[in-house]
């Protein structure tokens, strides 16, 4: 359909920009690369991931690599200066950042949303890999309004990236994302959160069921905000449904050990049948995975 | 102290009374086998773990691989018949285990609990290996009336698996695997549990963050039950600081919903908030792993 995809604007060289315009720059394609701190588009484009600055003429795609709340302001700035013929950007959530961009008058024939699902728990220029989206799902979410040859180019990208192209719509992305990244990040931390007082002892006893539950606790409190922020409506409905389970169980266990040992058969029911179901969500998940 | 260690009865071929015999009988040591089931007894002798069935004599040790609610039934029975000179278990909690032990009437001189801090997803004795303890932690919790000369024994058992003898408080360790193994395998449940309608799409978007969080989640129900139950009372005591910390994620994350884009700070500072005391308890977990 689009004309081949030649030359690349990234906004944002952190872990995912910078890991993008790697990728590109293994396949000869031409990268600028910007950012709100110079420094850190220097520091990529010492990585081999581009050169740092503005382009000379438009270039075919401008990738958007910044936080969700940032998406909305930034397309507007950059189809202001007419950066580039198409428009993608790689946010968490998909429909908040294009509220935002209705909402501030930008050019929805030039934009088609992504989501690249990949990442690892360092951020940064740094930590960027060429082969970060090797064999993944990046989703894409075309609008009504989106050219179909823009949406060629951002498929283009994906591809040269070695990323799997998904194409869902806004919605059916962020209750998806809610249920198999925002809310599973949360439960790490709240987990996670429960250990600052584990004493040298405990340490030495854990192994990797804890390890497991909580390794993404370890990502960056302010991306995590946004993300979950403009996620804010499909995260919190499955919450609610946790707490309601949090609360039986945790008034299974008051039950049993008010008991002392005498087995309230209600209670453990009650408690069997959150494990059983946990158990029939995991089978579901994994019988699939393959 | 006491006499070497050259015969052990395993009471319960599970994945760890097998796995315990297999790496006794690596070392030569004589090991009978008994199992409520005498058919999964005998699968176990099948593996080269021991003889299925009643020693001649009385032994050395008698490995009660049985579940927390049954420990205490069990070694009054195998006590009544003098099966061997020391005792001891391997139930995840050892507070209502020594409880039923005391109610029981049992002899307490020649006993001294323990916890191997080993396991795997699948059970059974065809899951069993004989390297399951080797490098782990294995917690033993005498107490004021044990005989040294037991403890001495059960801390040859543990160095013939291979695991590290760690002696602790009955109270201190049950507090403790609440908070490092109980309470992470609660939340894996309680995200798994959501899973069960995960569309097709859904699952092919799912990654490691998801994967590693619900990992235990395919646990068996009923032996988290009967683990989760014996030790209800530090359970829940983390599950309310979760529920409280839930709560104030979900409020924040609600207000942000209702105000569309617009940042309301405070509801910002408390997610935020949450997410760094998830970065805190992650980073004193890891920086003390190593």
């Amino acid at each position: 359909v689009g004309a081949a995809l030649n030359s690349v604007v990234v906004v944002g060289t952190g872990l995912i920009g910078t890991s993008i315009a790697l990728a590109l720059r293994r396949q000869e394609i031409e990268v600028f690369l910007q950012d709100r701190d110079p420094r850190i588009a220097r520091t990529a484009a010492g990585l081999g991931a581009g050169t740092a600055g503005e382009p000379p003429d438009p270039v075919d795609l401008t990738v958007l690599a910044v936080p969700p709340t940032a998406v909305g302001p930034v397309l507007e700035q950059v189809q202001r200066r007419r950066l580039s013929r198409a428009y993608t950007d790689v946010a968490s959530t998909k429909h908040a950042p294009h509220r935002d961009i209705v909402a501030a008058g930008c050019d929805l024939r030039s934009y088609v949303g992504g989501h690249p699902m990949a990442g690892r728990e360092r951020s940064g220029p740094l930590a960027a890999r060429a082969d970060l989206f090797q064999g993944r799902p990046w989703v894409l979410t075309p609008g009504p309004r989106s050219d179909p040859a823009v949406q060629d180019t951002v498929e283009q990208l994906v591809e040269l990236c070695g990323g799997i192209p998904v194409v869902m719509d806004c919605q059916e992305h962020d209750s998806t994302v809610a249920l198999v990244s925002h809310a599973p990040h949360l439960m790490a931390s709240l987990m996670a959160a429960r250990l600052t007082a584990l004493p040298q002892t405990g340490r030495f006893l854990a192994g990797r069921g804890l390890s497991d539950v909580i390794r993404t606790a370890g990502g960056s409190p302010q991306l995590w905000t946004d993300i979950l922020s403009s996620n804010a409506g499909p995260v919190v409905d499955i919450l609610d449904q946790v707490a309601l389970d949090l609360r039986a169980v945790a008034t299974a266990l008051r039950t049993l050990h008010a008991s002392r040992g005498g087995l309230d058969e209600r209670a453990l029911a009650d408690l069997m049948e959150l494990l059983g179901r946990g158990n029939a969500g995991y089978e579901h998940w994994q019988t699939n995975e393959a």
